[in-house]
């Protein structure tokens, strides 16, 4: 057994995206207690920059010390009992995840699909709200990381206050990369990770919860299924009234990583980055239409973040994802479910949204789709740079 | 909001423990895809180390993408089903949260108590089999941290065997510290910690799981609760066999620290690792009784690398561990529960295992006593310093 040194590569695909060398290097800071009182000063630093970055004054906003599915059970294990009826609008793999969470938690989830690469239709939810008796929760996917695809969060969650229930919202692949603005939309419980839109590791999943959504976790009537997610608990770990008491230990290093990330993005500005993200997305746009390929989603329903190509027929689509990474270190994402051998995922998430990484990937996919005798209209590189200028 | 930069610590406390800075340099290494080949090469070779450490051929042996509560959670809300009766043996902290994990799960926990500060009495667990109808498991500490108690885990296993019952083990701070033969005890699920006796960063927890828990895995009738934690899907992440599907997305730079503290452990050799943690367990105790002071735990039963140490009478022992960590940088654990100020728990565990740590251990504890005016017998530094040779 020897060291890992791992291969350099550039991140372009679903999550992890690229890292900054100087959230690595927090990474690598001596490690502390978990309940030493510098700790404490940085688990508060923490709360209050996810508060600003999510737009929000929730109270009850931190790090789940476990990946993004993790942050995902704690708003579903917390806010469902045995007997609620929860409404799932579907259009992607995480709208299918939901569901499996309404059902472990014991309710009963309603479905409402939608096509996949299309944005949740909101008169379906709201017949679905019709036609449902009580219903406790809506749930759905701001930015479905399987198709690319921004649905409407702040009409969805206004027809939730609308019926009285909470809303859940997925901003796993949004916080970061385009506003997510918990407050204006009035969502109850959202959550995120660390590795999309604000580049640092995998491993911890960013959470929010309104008054609203607290007080519906104080009314349970039976405890939570999950002894590690209950916010009961949690709570009074990461709460800074009058001392923390023990649940669990946190992950302090990547706590270390993720300050830092947050450090960046402040450093950057919001806006300053939200354009990035534009900006990047329109040049990698530019470069995939110049050379004949067509994206999935249509451009109002676009994520900026995470592109779907369509594969052109009788590409090998593996042998170009393989030919990307051996030749040039560059991941790119293969489609999920029903999207598999049909579309590209291209992430341009967080430090990964940069010029360079457009240009090496438009570079790169000219390359492998020649290799397999595609014909290219034009130069992607050109159209991309034109679109950068 | 600006960098953080931690103190340098000494962690002497129940963990986390000291950490390598070859294991620090490695969380800082780029970030790859969890899904690269190289990840799963990677994946690949903490599995066999992880079987080596937990003396085991079983299969089924990963780390969970988060810290050891969630690694005792996924041995309970997988094994436990509604309606399983589980005998919990407890003698301390560790022990109630098992009993909240059966609960949760939806079974019923028969507890078998015993003093904190002893071992779990064989004889109380064989009796409590006799009394019970159909067991599904038997849950224990095999090094209970809020108490510094080691039970024997051998014998409790083969009684549950004999019962017909699976055994479930806490081995959060025995593992990398003192033998756990997870074969030889004939163990079915164990769970343990990276913070701990392995001195990589908090964060992931080793688990084990025997053919015979795979089995009742499988025969489950309900699903699991937790989506997150359920093995049946964590398995196709981990297995080796044909590729894996996806599930979450792994904690990639925790896996490098991982991965780099189980090479230094395999460098050092088991053996040696054992030896030189008895070794600085009996330097540390020959200072600390030279200096007057009493251990808790009767010496057969006594835990190598976390000490539980009497508080005298009189003594403001939340100002001792205040002196320590601002004069000397160290931590040291406060007691819990119905120990706490009754005694400090004193971690060797790991790369804190060492020369210099003892000795500044006992130091700084005899200059924070001697400040409150606690007569010490003798030269605490000096009996360690003997002990060392």
């Amino acid at each position: 057994m020897q060291s890992f040194n791992p291969p350099i590569r550039t991140l372009m695909g679903p999550g992890p995206s690229d890292v900054h060398p100087r959230v690595t290097a927090a990474l690598a800071r001596p490690t502390i207690g978990h309940l030493d009182p510098a700790f404490q000063d940085l688990m508060e630093d923490i709360k209050g920059a996810l508060r600003r970055l999510f737009q929000t004054d929730n109270a009850l906003t931190f790090p789940v010390s476990a990946p993004g599915s993790a942050g995902m059970e704690t708003c579903f294990a917390n806010l469902v009992e045995p007997g609620d009826t929860v409404i799932v609008a579907r259009n992607g793999v995480f709208g299918s995840r939901m569901e499996e969470n309404v059902r472990r938690a014991g309710g009963t989830a309603i479905m409402v699909d939608q096509d996949w690469g299309r944005a949740i239709d909101v008169d379906a939810v709201a017949k679905a709200f019709e036609a449902a008796g009580t219903v406790k929760a809506l749930a759905f996917v701001h930015a479905e990381t399987s198709t690319g695809v921004r649905s409407d969060a702040a009409a969805l969650c206004a027809l939730a206050r609308e019926h009285g229930a909470l809303s859940i919202v997925d901003c796993v692949t949004s916080l970061g990369g385009i506003p997510v603005e918990v407050d204006a939309w009035g969502a109850d419980a959202v959550y995120s990770g660390s590795q999309k839109c604000l580049s640092a590791p995998p491993g911890l999943s960013p959470v929010t919860f309104s008054p609203r959504a607290e007080k519906a976790v104080e009314a349970r009537t039976t405890p939570v299924n999950s002894w590690f997610l209950d916010l009961s608990l949690v709570m009074a770990y990461w709460s800074g009234d009058g001392g923390r008491s023990y649940h669990h230990t946190a992950p302090v290093n990547a706590m270390y990583g993720l300050h830092e990330a947050l450090v960046m993005f402040e450093e950057d500005g919001m806006e300053a980055c939200f354009k990035r993200h534009a900006h990047m997305h329109r040049a990698l746009v530019a470069g995939l239409e110049a050379m004949g390929l067509d994206m999935l989603v249509p451009a109002n329903e676009r994520l900026l973040q995470l592109n779907t190509v369509q594969i052109p027929d009788g590409v090998d689509e593996a042998a170009v994802r393989a030919h990307l990474l051996s030749a040039y270190g560059l991941e790119i994402g293969a489609g999920l479910g029903p999207l598999a051998g049909k579309v590209w995922r291209i992430g341009l998430m967080g430090t990964a949204a940069s010029q360079k990484n457009v240009l090496l990937c438009l570079t790169a996919l000219e390359d492998a789709l020649a290799r397999q005798q595609v014909r290219l209209d034009r130069g992607a590189g050109v159209a991309a740079a034109e679109a950068l200028l």
